[in-house]
């Protein structure tokens, strides 16, 4: 096994109704933050009064940073620290999805910082002191409700970049499942293949490869992403679907699945984030045309045999590897994601100039030797009509 | 799924010479700690000189409470405690196996507490304040270096009890695999069976029984450590052996098991504390013996088909849940375990007793309705020649 450190500081409270410990944990981190959620749902589903009364209850004093959309932009987060800076927050509350969450922890970073908050994004500056941020989660995928990173869209450079640091672990993240009972089947998927492609990613390129208790724990979540996100895009309300998919995508990039297997890599991961950056798409449907065409392009990995020896249970010497990528495409189908990028409206002219893009963040992710710019270019066109 | 809370807030150094980490891990802890360790094995393997060097090159002084043993005493506990307050420490440090790292949770809990640290195990109170912790694992098996729990033996009274506390998780736990490889054969299958009954007991005795991502990884657990363990008794200085079962461990009793599942039990563990509290048995040792005696009291136990089906994959249906038990016997025999209680030189006469004492403990638990104090009796006379 290779070397490893493991962190996770962030407290869940996890089940039906723990909203109701919100006066209780929130106290703890101060007595006056900025509330950073979404867009018109938290409206309609009446979770922005709960949680108003909760606020109310503790003696917590709030500001407000709504409209937050999915793709997060960096102007948002220079408007956040704006109005933190300006009313002394103490602590910051992401009531939403990943965007939300990944808002709230460049905002933590870049309240102490002088310079332009980006910086961290490029890997410029890295931040010393951030704000204590919770979390309430209302879609499962991204898992940044349990862990240190935050990806954020450059608003005139349509470019999609991230940033990991030690102190942007959520203190305290509300996973409550009914939250995500209004979430539609086509974000329930998009979010499921993100969790699915977090382990994914790391199960294919990991440096150790021998069994251990890392690679089992790496199948069973991607064993229970794909069963249960198959009968949950049929059954939106089903209690214990909603919640297995929202703790395993917590689980899924929480930190668990590098521990003794090598670095990181999220490859296919960079080269969407080239896409959703760029075309404002959503991010795990991106992510499932692109895996698909990775694939296709690279049958002859034997991480790709292994992934499907154990995670569909095909015996790939026997019935050969197309046929692994065919129930793979099935799985794809039954969440109904778009097929390619034309169906997506991306302009094929695009796509060399997208490719040098994602290049350029494999660059930054020292990622860069895993693919060259031209079995980029070649996939980007696979994926365009594929 | 079941309501949970999840909070694991132990920094893991894990893998080769991260020894190297303590002067600046141990430095955010403070100038002046207490250093806890057990026998002779510390000045053997050269860990003693080892760590003194790097507490000096850190500027650290410390204090020495040494000799501490397996199922370690209150007695050690409350000379830590004063020991640790003639020298107003700041921190404990403990480099040892399960015993040793309890010794210091007691010690940390007591040391701001005026009453006896004793009431903390009887759950007549509870630690407020504790001082912080840092471990340097020797061995593999209790996982209390990524836990919250202390397990202590009264001196007098001759019972184990158990202290969990939100504020007893160690700080910073150092990792390092090859310092288990001077630990014999038969202590290596004691751990690794201590290891395994953290999940099976939980697995057994889950309310929730769907599947999940959480009973998944039980499994994988329970795999993991039963075959690993097969092959460490044979191969003891295989670094990926002894690696895998100390991270399997670790995570065993960090809390990922209970997630979603439903209350902790730990009726064997009940059991097995009053036999090792009173004779000083080895507790993994004693927990095996228990646990097949159990298995042959409970045929008619779904768990237990459930068990042997997912982690054996034995057809029960088709081959019987005695054949299960015999393949469980041949586990406990390829780690050369004794048979029985009787084998262990427990006269028969305080059968009746330790099952009263061990009855005691359960109403501590509160799973005394899981048993009958004449299903209790029956089973020690079970595991006495059985």
């Amino acid at each position: 096994m290779k070397d490893f450190e493991f962190f996770l500081p962030t407290k869940v409270l996890f089940g039906k109704d723990v909203l109701k410990n919100i006066p209780r944990e929130l106290s703890r981190l101060g007595k006056r933050c900025l509330w950073v959620f979404g867009k018109a749902s938290i409206h309609k589903t009446g979770l922005y009064d709960k949680v108003k009364s909760l606020l109310q209850k503790a003696g917590i004093e709030w500001v407000e940073l709504g409209g937050i959309k999915s793709n997060p932009l960096l102007s948002g987060v220079k408007k956040g620290i704006e109005i933190a800076r300006k009313n002394q927050v103490e602590f910051i509350l992401a009531t939403g999805g990943g965007s939300v969450i990944d808002t709230a922890k460049a905002i933590s970073a870049g309240y102490f910082y002088d310079g332009d908050v980006w910086d961290f994004y490029e890997k410029k500056a890295y931040p010393k002191k951030t704000l204590p941020i919770a979390t309430v989660l209302t879609i499962a995928g991204t898992g940044s409700e349990l862990n240190n990173i935050s990806v954020i869209v450059h608003d005139e450079k349509k470019i999609k970049f991230s940033l990991r640091a030690h102190n942007l672990f959520p203190r305290v993240s509300f996973l409550q499942p009914e939250l995500t009972f209004t979430v539609g089947p086509d974000y329930t998927a998009y979010g499921a293949f993100d969790a699915f492609s977090h382990v994914f990613e790391v199960f294919i390129s990991r440096e150790y490869s021998k069994d251990c208790i890392t690679t089992d724990f790496m199948i069973s979540l991607m064993k229970n992403i794909i069963k249960t996100s198959q009968k949950l895009v049929k059954d939106l309300k089903n209690y214990d679907l909603r919640a297995n998919m929202m703790w395993c995508s917590s689980l899924a990039l929480c930190g668990l699945t590098k521990t003794g297997i090598g670095a990181y890599k999220f490859l296919i991961h960079a080269i969407e984030h080239t896409i959703s950056g760029a075309y404002d798409i959503p991010h795990g449907l991106g992510l499932g045309i692109l895996t698909l065409g990775w694939m296709k392009q690279n049958k002859e990995n034997p991480r790709l045999a292994e992934f499907f020896e154990k995670v569909f249970d095909l015996d790939v010497k026997k019935r050969g590897i197309e046929e692994g990528i065919k129930e793979f495409e099935n799985w794809l189908n039954s969440l109904r994601f778009t097929k390619n990028f034309k169906d997506l409206g991306i302009p094929k002219q695009d796509l060399d100039k997208l490719a040098e893009n994602a290049f350029y963040i494999l660059k930054v992710w020292k990622a860069e030797k895993d693919i060259s710019l031209e079995q980029l270019k070649a996939l980007l066109y696979q994926c365009y009509e594929g």
